[in-house]
């Protein structure tokens, strides 16, 4: 009872750091998981990534939501896509004007029900938000590793996960691993890689292997990136950087994850109010919101690891030399729903589709749902009752 | 006779200046149009854009194939994409590896016969393969326009073209004007401007108005440019400029051009042969096209006039503010046949529809045509028998 004398600050914040499922009318919004709090897992033991090279350990920075119970069986992993993070549901701060990446889809009563499940996302290995990445400090140099960075694959992420929830959290049961995207490729080499650790699996507008079209629109991102003369062959300071070419990156790949539909229906032709301006300022709506993106990702995300990430995403095939799935995915045991959305070009509904059938024609627990939506790959991060229902029913 | 005696360079030349039809037997592949080479037209009278601004002059760089017939009656106008230009068939020298940008459409004996018709193609207004542009030479300054360039819409360029058909070549009747893209805007905006001059209007892979999303590429495409520190604020020394940035725009556009399917089938996930490499070399087939792909177009266009052309096409649109297309295409008169495709994503099949279902509201001689090929937006510059067929069938 004295909590609430702390203030309603203090309180939700205490709140969230005890992993105590939230009473729903003690915060602002119902059903929001309102304050929450990142932690650090580091390995002490060496990691040997698929390329070979070793980091002497590694660090995950992590969050978790609702309480891991008794049985230690309620566990669900979270992976987030090329530039998501961590924090994917709930606020730092009272500050915070946004919640997590995936706030509306996580939360007391929401389709991932923090009141019946302990939620942990952590920040991949590689990654630029507390993860160990290529931004981190080399103790050997005392500078960052920059391009010393080992090749990091999807496996070593998922491997890297696995030690923060076995060595780190002590469970040897995950109920579900759940992601979109790059986060769906996980979920599938978490099925592949740990079938006896995890129960269900349910990836979303992802691919079992990169296709040219996909790779192409990285290499774009890529080259836009290496040719800033502020990347500096990589070795620019941590938090300065090429800032216009990961822009220009930031901005094309996020045309991809919308659709021509989804633009029209947003922006269509709508032009920027504006007296007077030069040609080539933003003219068009959708001009000025792709700039938005641009400028406020270069503030948060690193561009080795955009490097690194979209060289991992473009190496993912889960296919046989012999252009099979079967082979990997007979090594699934957890019961699998994917979803594919309509409107999804980059990952389109063929290849959520192919996975679905690979897992079928090997005799698997597997089902394959298709959602009509115009938003594009995006679609699977946004306000969406059918998923939810889906996730919902997939999880209970 | 004695022209045989100058060889064969000499006199596929000479012929081709002649605008003579060649004789099939007299170049190495049958039914090529060979040798030709460019004239340049140049217009004395002040010239006014659209915005409003004024050119004392401007000249049109152009190219002829065929010959004019006695009563005027057959020439066929052929409008470039954004990064074409005036030389759509033939060669300019023996030593050429590369033809005209529509070499197997046009020429004798193909769909756009050269035995049968008189066929013209200039470098648009703006652009920068000898027709004025933001790279050519201003009068008042000795220097370069650079951004002191008018601001060119489709229509300008429509204009300046009239101007080189009827003054420049004398004609008042044009028996088609045909091209696909940005091309194929021109051949819209000729059919609206000019329903008493043209008879028949062949659009491909085109839109009535540049959507959403084709917008939002080309503004990363043209952020990409004037970002690249080279581009100097439009400024740069003609000849130079930013190499990089527009070699990032091409790339990104390149694949816009082409589609999922077309780079699945090209390229997959082959791998470029190499025993070491670093990690962002190009490490995929597909990457190393593109990279072909960007050098290959700095060396031959300029960064400002890709400004001036893709804004002219984010600009381009035919509805009224009442989001009607029937009040511009009320005023074409020309028998029209309009060709989408399906894999075109860029300016897709529904676009296309759409300006043959105004055309046919209006009671216009209007048909559309679909043709099923997996190449994407740039399935009209390929080998396609029949779009071929159609084309062949329209214009006789």
């Amino acid at each position: 009872m004295n909590l609430l004398r702390l203030g309603q600050l203090s309180y939700l914040w205490l709140f969230a750091s005890m992993n105590e499922p939230p009473i729903v009318s003690t915060v602002d919004q119902p059903g929001d998981i309102g304050l929450v709090e990142w932690k650090d897992y580091t390995s002490q033991e060496v990691f040997t990534f698929e390329c070979g090279s070793t980091l002497p350990g590694f660090t995950l920075r992590y969050e978790t939501y609702g309480r891991l119970n008794a049985d230690r069986s309620n566990a669900i992993l979270i992976c987030h896509a090329l530039s998501g993070d961590h924090h994917c549901a709930g606020i730092h701060s009272m500050k915070d004007r946004k919640t997590g990446w995936w706030d509306n889809m996580i939360g007391p009563g929401k389709p991932i029900d923090t009141n019946r499940f302990f939620v942990i996302c952590s920040n991949v290995l590689g990654g630029c938000q507390g993860s160990t990445g290529p931004s981190s400090i080399n103790p050997e140099t005392g500078d960052a590793y920059h391009l010393d960075f080992p090749v990091v694959s999807v496996r070593d992420m998922v491997r890297a996960q696995y030690r923060l929830l076995t060595d780190g959290l002590g469970l040897d049961t995950v109920f579900a691993v759940v992601g979109g995207s790059m986060g769906g490729m996980q979920v599938l080499q978490w099925g592949i890689d740990y079938p006896h650790v995890v129960q269900r699996l349910l990836p979303l507008a992802t691919t079992a292997r990169q296709g040219a079209q996909a790779i192409a629109f990285n290499e774009v991102g890529r080259l836009a990136i290496m040719q800033d003369p502020d990347w500096q062959n990589g070795a620019y300071p941590v938090g300065e950087g090429p800032r216009v070419g990961l822009a220009v990156a930031r901005m094309m790949a996020h045309i991809t994850y919308l659709s021509d539909e989804g633009l029209e229906e947003k922006f269509g032709r709508s032009r920027v109010p504006a007296a007077a301006r030069d040609l080539f300022a933003a003219e068009f709506q959708v001009e000025s919101y792709l700039r938005y993106q641009g400028q406020s990702f270069i503030n948060r995300f690193d561009a080795n690891t955009y490097l690194y990430l979209s060289k991992a995403l473009d190496r993912f095939d889960l296919y046989g030399p012999d252009g099979r799935l079967e082979d990997e995915m007979q090594k699934v045991e957890a019961r699998t729903l994917v979803v594919g959305f309509t409107s999804d070009w980059l990952f389109p509904p063929s290849q959520n589709r192919a996975i679905t059938h690979a897992l079928l024609r090997c005799g698997k627990d597997a089902s394959y749902a298709e959602i009509d939506m115009s938003l594009g790959h995006d679609s699977f991060l946004v306000h969406a009752p059918e998923l939810y229902e889906l996730v919902r029913s997939f999880l209970s």
